[in-house]
């Protein structure tokens, strides 16, 4: 790749009015990760020596999101067109010479190689003044048509589709209106920008024809596809899903029913992990060798050891640890705790800010009570421990290794190892008493 | 729209055989509602001064369905063929002067606006004696052509697919079976059917050639699909959840996972509302602006607040009302009870027949004790109350405002306001039990 | 069909290393079975004499899970092609004269009246030496073409799709594998193959050109698709689920949401059963006539009565036996237990080695404590009785017929009928605590 510095000049001033949201539209998550993240993190990984994002509407929302970044802002007070946006980011590249990528934080997939592929035509030895990034779409439709050259890939014009010609709009290539160009030539072509059209806008895409040598590189219809809508947005978490369904497939994971398995940006799966039908992963999530994730489990921030066993109906939440060949199974959820080597969890059954021993086993309906209203308390069960079914652990407490506490108990003080703990009522009996409450009712209905 | 009176007659007196089914064809539900009764709703929205449903074989449930929307009911006592069947409402539209709209039960997604065009077209200028709705299938197959004259909406002739040529048969529009007819020419042409034919059936569809005067108005091909066996009564469904979800992210709502979502025919959605995948809606839902709603959710009857987050794994029954900023999390079951605004039923909860006031938290666990096998009683919790982990309400019961329950009580009396109650076991322990029990089991196991 | 004898040579010698997995290929299951039992089970439809699996890599493995089947094995000791691999399975055949089929232990889904159909062409008067199998794939791509005699179903050569000239690109038969042959006349045939090929491998098609008398019958494309790759499993798994769902519908029974309904090859479903979108059923599972499985169950092993109510979130596990009427709810786990007719277990709940009396109502988040670490121990719950919400049955322990237990007791001791026990703590309160307790823990958090 070229050693010249690249900026990363991001468009993100437009309202998004036809999401009919107060979140900026931007800022709408696909695989739980706000589309202009996706979009950073890709360019990020062309090491740029500057990022800076241009926002109008909303843009404190946006502001918030990128600040953790180090990103640089730039504002576009009025929408007077994508050139003028760009030229917006002029202060915020003083001093910089290089070359500058221009994206849309609206069309959030574009993928690094293909970011990568524009600098590198933009540094090869024709080198054009600038890149523009095309693609091909299942129906071109109005998108403006990239007229190339006979047989290379040196861009003769932009035609906009009311313009077209029918020969020209019989061209496949469109135009996404991504580009790159160096610095110097960037800027300056922008100043030459007229908007003495209809809209009385600044185009971007003028800049093409001002610079008299474009070329096109051609990106895939999937990643440029844009967001302007929420059927659009589900259309592009669709699409990101099926193509990480496919690779964590390729990767050596069965998934019994891939259409119905979400992932999240970062889930990271080992081999032979079995999924089966309706699972969602939320981010922060790590799945070792030969784990097996059953049906309906919703995993969010979670660590799952080698061949642990998992769901169906498992809730695990962030901070969830589980060791290898640990069982969690159906409606339990686990919060900030981790569960050791082989011990089971297996039904109906809260375990937060606790530590569950290797080799534990935890009764259903276990409830560890984490919680007073203002602080939470950590609760410590030993390896080897028994915890007999619908019993409450009153944190701050600990149940020693190997000790059992008795089914229905709520235990509030510490429990010694190897100790039995019972705290629960004394069992008594009313005779006959069902006999007559059923009478008494059954008449008191009737009497109704 | 014309000011002339319309009745509604509605065929449902068809068996149904190919859904195998005891319940009949017409009443299988769509969207959670009886498709009789969608088609009735569209059809209502005309304002038909009289509705008649033609039944037949199992008729005592049809009758039983439409009798409370004030139908009238017509018996078709023998399956003598389309025309027969409209015969049968003659006596239900006595006295009855006006246009008559005829529907098919079994084609219960006709849109209102498609009946209307059909009234409308039957009161214009150069108005026929009969309109016949007709649509374009994807595969007309063996469909009967609408034969019509060169440029207008005049129908020349319906042909049946056996009786047509290569020509006709290479005609897209196609015929629906669903017509409009003025009163008096409707039951007067009836009168003049023959049943020459294989069957020996009376076919409404003859009235065209009797009229001498019809026009065509075309449908989309959603609308008239039909329903004769279960795997149409899936795809009608399909279809409808389709347009509604599109619907639905238009209007603002994300659906992250649009195809997995289904919604109940009155489900109503506010703005910036987020759906997971997932989400079960039964009918009588309405979710207010900014709420979240998590995978695995199954929601019915059920209002949600403002900003309210729900699941995953949350069941609302009927009766459910959670208010603004109220968090109902997983495995949690709520039925006929208010929750407060930012109150929070987090885990493994069940709460019927309860109020609970603002702010309270109730911990993991809890149980509203609501059914002696009798009569259902009532629970009220305080607000800003905190009810511990793993607690039984036996109800009738008054948890006071900001009172507290200590985990794993069972709270048989009203508590106090600001007090705390407790009502559990005291903890005894037994030391070295568990090893002298693991020791002696070991041994049996062993032995065995 | 014929009466000459029948042997079956399955092929499962390859790595499947596409699979990238520990699991052998032709054992990762489809509908819940493995792969090469399904073909083994439509195989035994023909009632073979003998069936010879011949194995290679991971050998073990695949032993291990025909042996209880009565299968032969053989071993394909080196990888050295299709031909050399039935060679192996010549021992097995030692004495058996008749006509032998050959299938693919990753090609599945080959249906038993496409077996038949081959084994019958073998024995019609024409009898050719050998036949194969073909299928019309909707993209031909790269397959062998079947060339196939003008008219008949004689075939005149295959031809690798390397080897084909145009005209023979055009042909859409193309080769499966699958084979079937007279056992003198297939061994016979193997002695004379070469190896003298790119691969020095050993091609079993290549004795269709040796034999100079083959046949061709046609297969759907679905039944022949092969398995290299998980998402090839996935796919096959799909086509499967899709036409059991086909089946369902006809055979009466209502899926709301066919697409998210999973079967399991053994599944049984009655008439009028209403099943809900989102529903997994594992292997084991009958459901009879008019009961409702409600979304998000998860059910294996199980068998559900007559109108049965389950769901939604109930999972049963193997064991759960279901009668008429009964009544399984939300957050609800069933195992090793029956549940008697019209009993109630509706929410939050364990029922594990357990016996629930007709007409018995289970409470809320109750729990029967079924295992002490080492042992199970069983639950009988009485006709009639109710068991208050909360509560933990100790087992062994019996509750009577028409008994009542106290809601949120700790049940360790037999009940007596129509008895009420009740074991829990005594209700205490300490006044104004509550209130205190919060002014502490508020400046507490303040000072923080």
């Amino acid at each position: 790749m070229s050693s010249r510095k690249i900026a990363v000049v991001v468009l993100a001033a437009g309202k998004g009015t036809r999401m009919k949201s107060d979140l900026h539209k931007v800022l709408h998550p696909i695989a739980g990760r706000p589309m202009l993240l996706h979009l950073l993190a890709a360019a990020d990984t062309l090491s740029p020596e500057r990022t800076v994002v241009v926002t109008g509407a909303g843009r404190e929302q946006v502001e918030a999101a990128v600040a953790p970044l180090g990103a640089r802002l730039a504002v576009q007070a009025e929408q007077l067109g994508t050139g003028h946006a760009v030229m917006q980011a002029e202060d915020a590249l003083t001093g910089f010479d290089g070359d500058v990528l221009i994206l849309y934080g609206d069309v959030p997939l574009v993928r690094a190689e293909t970011m990568r592929a524009m600098i590198e035509r933009l540094n090869a030895d024709d080198a054009p003044s600038v890149v523009v990034l095309g693609f091909r779409p299942a129906d071109p439709g109005a998108y403006g048509r990239l007229i190339v050259a006979g047989g290379g890939d040196r861009l003769e014009k932009i035609v906009e589709f009311k313009d077209a010609s029918a020969e020209e709009r019989a061209v496949t290539l469109c135009n996404t209106g991504l580009m790159a160009a160096r610095s110097a030539d960037l800027f300056a072509l922008l100043k030459n920008l007229g908007n003495d059209n209809a809209a009385g806008e600044y185009y971007l895409t003028d800049i093409v024809e001002l610079s008299g040598s474009a070329a096109v590189i051609e990106a895939d219809a999937g990643e440029v596809a844009g967001v302007n809508s929420r059927g659009e947005l589900a259309a592009v978490e669709a699409a990101w899903q099926q193509v990480r369904r496919a690779q964590a497939m390729a990767d050596g994971v069965t998934l019994i029913a891939p259409e119905t398995v979400w992932f999240a940006h970062d889930t990271v799966l080992g081999r032979d992990v079995v999924i089966e039908p309706n699972v969602v992963f939320g981010p922060g999530v790590t799945v070792a060798d030969g784990a097996t994730i059953r049906a309906f489990s919703h995993i969010e921030g979670a660590v799952i050891g080698a061949t642990a066993d998992v769901g169906p109906y498992a809730r695990l939440r962030p901070g969830a640890v589980l060791a290898e060949k640990a069982k969690v199974g159906n409606f339990v959820e686990i919060k900030k705790s981790s569960v050791g080597v082989g011990a089971k969890v297996n039904h109906l059954t809260y375990i937060g800010d606790a530590e569950v021993g290797a080799g534990a086993n935890i009764g259903a309906g276990t409830i560890t009570c984490n919680y007073d209203g203002f602080f939470k308390y950590r609760t410590v069960i030993g390896a080897g421990a028994f915890i007999g079914s619908n019993s409450a652990l009153v944190a701050p407490v600990t149940v020693g290794d190997g000790a059992i506490v008795a089914a229905g108990s709520v235990v509030v003080r510490d429990v010694t190892a190897d100790s039995l703990a019972l705290a629960r009522g004394r069992q008594e009996e009313r005779g006959g008493w069902a006999k007559r409450f059923r009478a008494a009712m059954t008449a008191k209905k009737k009497g109704q």
